[in-house]
């Protein structure tokens, strides 16, 4: 193909005969384009037997300013490469991705048609025992073995160098760690929440955390992270769940893709006060959340745990003192994540449905109240929380204010 | 010039007549080589009216166990660029880099001629009050201007990667953290401290500390690195010093840089027991080496904050309990370091002359064996050690012992 042009159907539909085998000769294809993301055309092509692939391709500026943000199409070889790395470490749970053009920066991959989007399934309060065991498999081993425990030197650095990813990256350095702590006008403050939102401005003892957590963010490359594991990245069924939308991948810390998650369980949690009426429905779908945080956690760290004791090729590192110590570190990283994201998706730029679609906008004030509340507490307490268990009592003692 | 061959001197001769205006037309040029490291040919090329200049050319290869050790030439641009950045950023205190040639990975710079190797000078008992005012200043500012403070995001990870030098990174994961800690053929014990040589091989609780320094050594890329700061990398003479050799610089934790340094003061502090004999003339050396780590770690820190509140660029990291945070861990990680310097220079594979220079070997390995206590101290006491008082309390207890 020639250089870079934005894909027509025709275009989506010719590059996906291409690269497989999928569709045959003769197979009549169609296509149509329906991403509703802002930074990416997204078609699905079709033949007549129901046969479907998706193919992506990154726009050279966010679509939802228009043409006057530019971004690097480069983004499309991250989350391509990305996927193929977490899906070489993790099969179940990662979309498959079939071919990847540099030039177009358009990637063909797996049709997920037979899944939806998590977080449309959990505002309307379905439930999956699964997700959090998978997840935790997901998480526990695509970041084990890019980490240093599972790399040597030399290779974990080519790696990092492969991943650097500055301009995605530098997406989440403002948006997570920096608007919400100021008067940016990026940030989208709802005006029912608007005095708590400003408290996060002048609240010095919080920022000093964050700012630890920033560092950590820029300087703490652990492992290759997703970078963007929300509940609209995961794609879900009633067998099994797989992740999709790499482009923020890169060399991180592991606690910020953990509590990513978290955190966008936690905001489902807030939000079904709002978005659940009747309160036994509402108890109960809360308390699934809850349990899925629980087992979250504690699978993916039993099998970190297990990984870094049996899996571990750096000696200096088998040491099980310092394993502990790691486990107990990146527990508290993954809390502060993941009071970030209850915060920066409640004041900041990038809202979630889980609190926007509450309808009342006195009660989704204050759900969006708790989940500043809860952020702060998460990020504060983050050292303190000694466990899951002291985490749910926080979690209680927060739905009873 | 043609592909890469190892220079003779009439290469050197016409290397450096050929990148500088120093020499003139019809300079009489006379060179030799004299290098002493086991990793590069050094060349001095002089004219006949005393103008003499550095050629250093890496060798492809370790000298010290010939040609069966490869080592990337790639190695002299990662000097050649750390150079001349730290130049950029603190012109009194680094060697000046001319030319550097990529192809014959060959580096044009200053003769110090009037300088003297810092190392030899300490041991032959010398005593120079600038010293750690002055390298206290290179570190501050090498370290600062290069680290998240006072870079945009995108900016270091450009640096990053630049200057990811896996290959002599790989030298000191090994040399530094892990073979003094085990029975490895690399390491060179000297049998009086066999027995306190061997109780490192077990100690579980100092390995989880060193554990974590090389977690934080393989990825903390908190600024430019030196990455090789011992007293056979400084220069010195009465009013000034300059550092040279940084083909170990990496983007690294900040207190690698400064603990190395810290830590050859040390080893020289405890070379004086065997290499002084006079008692009165050895205190007050030993006065002179507390004076200078004293005065290194307080006016560094006095001016890395002064810079953190005045230079940061980082909004997110303005906030002035998070930058006391900050310094509080990087004097835990400067401690840690220094006790890895100590240790690793008493068991390991690279030696120093401050006590390897002692005649008595009884002696000798009173010394080693403070060298390996006063390492683990540091070490396993970096967090609780509050202040540059409590490290001078330790000091002074181990000479008594």
């Amino acid at each position: 193909m020639a250089e870079y042009h934005t894909f027509s159907t025709e275009d989506a539909m010719r590059f996906a005969d291409e690269h497989s085998g999928l569709f045959g000769d003769h197979s009549k294809l169609s296509c149509e384009e329906f991403g509703d993301g802002n930074l990416n055309l997204v078609f699905r092509v079709s033949n007549d037997k129901g046969t479907s692939l998706i193919v992506k391709q990154a726009l050279p500026y966010a679509r939802c300013v228009g043409e006057s943000w530019p971004l690097t199409i480069d983004r499309a070889r991250i989350e391509a490469q990305v996927l193929l790395k977490h899906r070489k470490l993790c099969p179940e749970h990662t979309v498959e991705v079939l071919h990847y053009d540099a030039e177009q920066a358009a990637i063909l991959m797996e049709d997920l048609k037979h899944y939806r989007i998590l977080r449309t399934e959990l505002i309307s309060g379905k439930q999956f025992a699964h997700l959090a065991p998978q997840m935790a498999s997901y998480l526990a081993n695509t970041l084990f073995y890019t980490s240093d425990f599972a790399l040597t030197g030399p290779n974990k650095k080519q790696q990092v160098g492969k991943f650097l990813n500055p301009e995605l990256c530098l997406i989440t350095e403002d948006l997570f760690f920096t608007d919400p702590y100021c008067n940016h006008e990026r940030n989208n403050i709802h005006a029912e929440i608007r005095q708590q939102a400003q408290q996060l401005w002048h609240d010095e003892a919080l920022q000093a955390e964050v700012a630890q957590l920033k560092a950590d963010f820029l300087s703490k490359p652990q492992a290759l992270l997703h970078g963007d594991v929300h509940s609209g990245s995961i794609f879900i069924n009633e067998e099994n769940c797989k992740v999709i939308d790499a482009e923020f991948g890169f060399y991180g810390p592991i606690g910020f893709d953990v509590g990513s998650l978290i955190g966008n369980l936690l905001l489902n949690y807030l939000g079904h006060f709002g978005l659940t009426q009747d309160t036994d429905a509402r108890q109960q779908h809360q308390d699934y959340l809850v349990s899925q945080v629980q087992s979250l956690w504690q699978e993916f760290s039993a099998q970190f745990t297990q990984l870094m004791r049996s899996e571990c090729h750096e000696p200096a590192l088998q040491n099980s003192l310092y394993q502990q110590r790691f486990m107990q570190q990146l527990w508290a990283d993954t809390l502060g994540y993941a009071g970030c994201e209850l915060i920066r998706r409640t004041v900041g730029l990038a809202h979630v449905a889980d609190l926007d679609k509450i309808s009342n906008s006195t009660v989704r004030g204050q759900c969006e109240a708790k989940a500043l509340q809860l952020g702060r507490d998460l990020i504060m307490q983050r050292h303190s929380l000694a466990n899951m268990a002291q985490l749910m009592q926080l979690l209680h003692s927060l739905s009873e204010r």
